[in-house]
């Protein structure tokens, strides 16, 4: 755990802007933000992404996540935001500690992801796959 | 309520491509994936967003879409994924019924998120946003 980045900035041994901070969690600001104001959400316990955390951490971030988001909303003047986590580095996770961005959205400024839908060829094809999934809960 | 497309999926009244359903969500294969095998989750009671959610509903949802992630792992073979929710049409909020996307990501095919990060010029810029943020909560 010495070498994780969000551990060592959760022990203080590694300076952060804070946002907030309870007994289970900490909230800074992101270093290189997508919009500034963006801010990252971890557990002080190390779980390496959301897959490996456990329920009730998960369900501790969100809460607080929404929280920041909403004062991103009244303090910040955000039109809305985006909460977000990634597992793996395939989906784009860069620190293997679990993480929820809150990244504002500002009228005039916002950041446009680049959400393309591919509409499924064939509507089995979805059926196929929300089968197998269904299966594996 | 009746126009909003997401509470009618959720009382049965247009059809979905159900993934798994309990008393008060839903989840189901979004007909536009950002990659195959693309799952929402939706509160059955209506919330235009996550601000408008309670912290219960939020995290109902994001225990919901953890296992859901999980399965997509397991089933489909995703080497990891994306759980997101937005907030707002300026963060790319297109459904006004509050929803968690759980989007799979799969080695060689990944799409990839036009995440640019953007570098503060001054640290004290991030310190004096995490401050208005920190005040607001």
């Amino acid at each position: 755990m010495n070498d994780c980045l969000f551990c060592r900035i959760a022990a203080g041994e590694i300076p952060s802007t804070k946002v907030y901070e309870d007994a289970e969690c900490l909230a800074f600001m992101d270093i290189g933000p997508v919009v500034q104001g963006h801010v990252l959400v971890v557990p002080k316990q190390h779980f390496a992404n959301l897959g490996e955390a456990t329920d009730e951490i998960a369900a501790h971030l969100i809460g607080v996540a929404r929280k920041i988001a909403l004062a991103q909303v009244k303090a910040l003047g955000a039109a809305g935001f985006n909460v977000i986590t990634n597992q793996g580095a395939v989906a784009g996770q860069t620190v293997g500690h679990l993480h929820f961005h809150v990244i504002p959205q500002f009228e005039g400024r916002a950041h446009k992801w680049n959400w393309e839908a591919k509409p499924y060829a064939d509507m089995a094809e979805a059926a196929a796959l929300a089968e197998k999934i269904s299966a594996a809960l």
